[in-house]
C-alpha cells in the first residue's frame, strides 16, 4: 500500500510544527505524595516536520501517548516522552503539551471542613536540537476585592472571582510541584477560593478579602515578588483577569520575569 | 441530477426536526425608536419531516435566511420568516430562532457618561399545523451582593457578575421591546453594570449595591413579580447565574411561570 | 451568628430549581466489567424552594457531593444522592445531573491495535414527590458521508465528522449500560471513529464510510429504530448534528419517542 | 474622592500590560470597496505601566474605544487609536487587538447563486517606544481531502471541514485588504465552503475536492508559497487544523516565515 505521506516534497518549505491536538486521555499524575491522581488529559503534540518530507505519521504521536496514558506522568515524564518522540519520529524538535484539572484537598479556614478544588494544569515540555525545555502552567482562581472601591465608598466595595495564570520554567533537575505552587499563588489574591463554606467560613473569607483590597495590577505584582522567591524558577509569566462584578468586560494585567 | 434526498422513505418515521444550526449572517434588527441596529445573527432553523420524505432541502434554509439577512426583524419579521418557510418547506411545523447580541445605550449613574452595554438576546418563532408561537429571550447581566455575607460580616460583603436570564411569551400582537424589558431586569440584581464607571459613578454602584444584597433566590422572586407586571406577558421563565466570587462554581436559581 | 437564608419570605413564589452548577470534582464510576474507571465529573445539583423559605442551604450541596466523589457511581448510586439530597434539604423535588468524558477500549478494523476513545455522559437524577427517574445521556462521534454527494458526483463524496446524542430513560430496575449503548450508536453514522489508525485501517474505514452514505436524516431514523430494539428503553431523543465539510455551518436532525 | 490607583507604587515591578479584554462594541469596518460594513467588536486594550504607578485607568480604554465605535476603522484607523491611547495613557507601549466577525459575498460554482460567508478576523496594533506594528489575522473555514485515504482505497476518501489561520505583517503604508487575503487563502484548501448549495454546485464542490487532495501540512506548504508572493508582506504564519472525520481529534501543522 503507497504511503504518500512519507514520500518526498519539493516545496522546500519546513513546517515548525505538525502533529495533534484536543486528543482526549485518562491519565495519572504523580502528586507530591507520591501517590497517583487520575485525571482527564488533553494532548497536544508535534514535531518540526523537514522540507524534504511531505508528511509525518499522525498515528505515531497516538501510539506513543496511549502507552504512556497506562503510566504515572510528571515533569520527569514528560521528558522521557518527548525524547520517545524525537526518537520515534526522528524529528529536532519535538513540543508536548498536556492539559489537565488537578485536585488539591484543603480544610475551610474557620470550621476546618475538608473539601477539594480545581485547577487547570498544563505540563509542556519541548526538545529542539537536544535541547530540553519544561515549562509548568497553572490557573488559580482566587478572589478579589477593589481597593478604589473600597476606598470611595461609604460602604462595601466590589468583588469578583479573578484567574490567576502563571507559567514558569525551573533549573535543570528542579521540580516546583503544584502542591507548593497553587497554594503560593492563591495567597496572592485578596482571598482564596473553596468550594464549601459554612457561616463561620464565609465570614472569614468576606472579612479577610475586605482587608486585602487588590487590583489585578496588584495581584500580578505580587505574584511577581512571591515567585521571586521560588528557589530555581529562571523564568516567569503572571496574568491576572478579573470578571468584573461591575461590568461586563474583564480587567486584566500580565507580566513577565526579564 | 437524482435527488436522493427527494426520495422516499420507509422506514415509517416521522423527524420532528431537521435543518441548519450556527449560521453566522448579517442581521439588522428594528429597535422600539424605528431606527436599525445592524448585528451579528445566528440562526438555527429547522422543518419537521413527514415519515414518507427521506430527507430535506437544506439550501433552501439559508436561501431564505439571506434574503432575509437584508430586511429589518423583530418579531414581526420573524412571524414571516416561518410562515414562509412552512409554505417552502411544505412543512407542517417549523421552528426559528434567532440569537444576537444587542446593545442599549445608557448614563452613568452620577457623572451620566453615555455608554452602550450589550445583552445576549434570541427571538425564537415555531409554527405548528397553523399556530404560531414567538419566544423572546435575553441574558442581562448583572451585580449581586450576598446578604448572608453582608449580614454576619463586621465590614463588607463578598459581590459577583451574574447573569439574569429570561424567556418569555406574549398575546398575540403585543410586542415586548428589548428597550424596555432590559432596563426592567436590569434592575432586579443588587445593582445593574456599566461598561465605563468614573470613581463617582463607582461609589454610586458599590453602595448601591451594597445596599441591596440578594441571593440568586431573591433576584429570581424579584424578577418573577416585575414580570407578572408587564401587561401582556403569558409566559415566563426566569433564571439567575451568580459566578460566585467565594467559589470555583455557579449559584442559580430557575423559576417558571405557572 | 443571624443564618438570613434560613427566613420566612414573604413574596409566596416557589422556586422549581435552586442549586449549584459546575462543580467539579473526581469520581469513579463503575464500568460493566465491574471496574472503576476514575473520571472528571462535572455536577449540576439543584432542589425545588417552597415559597415560605428565602434560601437554600449551598453549602450542602457541595458536602453531598464531596462525601460521594470518593465513592463508586452508577445509575444505582445517582438514586441514592437524589434521596439523600431530597432527606438532606427536605425537599419534595430534586435534580442532579451529572456529566463526565467516558473512555472504551476498541480495536482498529484492519490491524486490530487497541485503543481508547472518548465520549461525553451524563446521567441524569430526579425526584419528585417520591418518584423517580433517571435519564442517561451520550455523546458519540461518527462520521457520515453525504448520499446526494455521491450519487451526484463521479467520483468521491464529501464526509465529516458528526455528533450523535441520545438520551433515554428505561424501566425501573433496567440498567442500560455505556459499554452497550456506545457501539450501538457508533454503528449507525456511515462508519464510528479511532483515535488511531494504520493504513490498513484507514482504508478499511474510508471504504466503509463510501459503502455507506447517510443523511443526518438517515443516523437519526437509523438510530431510533436501533432504540426501539433495546429492552427496557421507554423514552429516548437521538439528534445528529454533522459539521458539514462543505459548509461553515452544521446540518441537524432530531426525533423522540413518541 | 481619593485615587487609589494613581498613587505611587513601591514594589519596583512595571507591568508589561495592563488593560481590559473581551469588551463588546458595534463598529464599522472599512471595506476594500468603500463602504462600512457594521459588525460586531471585541476588544482587547492594554498598556505598559510604569514601576512608579499603582494602577491604570481602565475607564478611560471604554472613553476612547466607544468613541472609535461610532467611526470607521480599518488598519490606519487602528494606529490613530493606539496612538491616541499612548497619549491619554501617557504609556511608552500600547497594545490594541480588534476581534470580529467579517462576510464575504461570494457565487456558489456552478450555478452562481450570490451568498455570504463569514471569517473571524483579527485587527492587532501595537505602538512601543513610538515605533508602530499591525498584524492582520484571519481564520478561513475550507475543506481537505486526505491524499493518504484517496490514495490507498478503492472508493472515496474522507474529508473535513479544517480551519487556516494567517496571520501577516506588512511594510508600512501597505495595506493587505480581507478581500484580496481571503480568497487567496481559500484556493489553499481541497476546495472552500459555501452556505448555500444547490446539487449541480455540491458536485462541484465534491469533484474539485477529490481532485485537489491535501494534508494540513501541505495546506500550510501552499499558503506559504502564496503569501511570499503577496507583495509588501514581511512576516506571516499560517496554521491548518483539520477537523478530522476519522478521527475524534484535530490534525494541524505550523509554519512561520522565516
Amino acid at each position: 500500500m503507497r504511503d504518500v505521506a512519507s514520500e518526498g516534497d519539493a516545496r522546500g518549505i519546513q513546517i515548525q510544527r505538525v502533529g495533534v491536538r484536543d486528543l482526549a486521555l485518562p491519565i495519572m499524575v504523580r502528586e507530591k505524595s507520591g501517590r497517583l491522581a487520575h485525571l482527564l488529559g488533553t494532548f497536544d503534540a508535534s514535531v518540526e516536520l523537514p522540507h524534504t518530507e511531505r508528511g509525518t505519521h499522525m498515528s505515531r504521536f497516538v501510539s506513543i501517548l496511549s502507552r504512556w496514558s497506562k503510566k504515572a506522568v510528571s515533569a520527569v515524564e514528560m521528558e522521557q516522552m518527548v525524547r520517545e518522540m524525537a526518537q520515534a519520529f526522528d524529528a529536532p524538535a519535538v513540543h508536548l503539551s498536556l492539559s489537565f484539572r488537578y485536585f488539591l484537598e484543603k480544610c475551610t479556614p474557620a470550621t476546618g471542613q475538608l473539601c477539594q478544588t480545581d485547577y487547570v494544569c498544563r505540563f509542556d515540555a519541548r526538545i529542539n536540537q537536544g535541547e530540553y525545555n519544561f515549562e509548568l502552567g497553572v490557573r488559580v482562581p482566587i478572589m478579589t476585592v477593589c481597593p478604589c472601591s473600597k476606598e470611595i465608598s461609604d460602604e462595601g466595595a466590589h468583588s469578583q472571582r479573578a484567574l490567576l495564570t502563571v507559567n514558569l520554567r525551573a533549573l535543570p533537575g528542579v521540580i516546583i510541584w503544584l502542591e507548593d505552587l497553587i497554594p503560593l499563588l492563591e495567597k496572592q489574591g485578596s482571598c482564596d477560593l473553596y468550594p464549601l463554606l459554612k457561616r463561620a467560613d464565609e465570614k472569614w473569607v468576606t472579612e479577610t478579602a475586605f482587608a486585602h483590597p487588590k487590583f489585578v495590577e496588584d495581584v500580578v505584582r505580587d505574584t511577581v515578588l512571591a515567585l521571586r522567591g521560588v528557589a530555581g524558577v529562571v523564568w516567569f509569566s503572571a496574568e491576572c483577569e478579573a470578571q468584573e462584578s461591575i461590568h461586563n468586560h474583564v480587567a486584566y494585567a500580565y507580566a513577565e520575569s526579564e
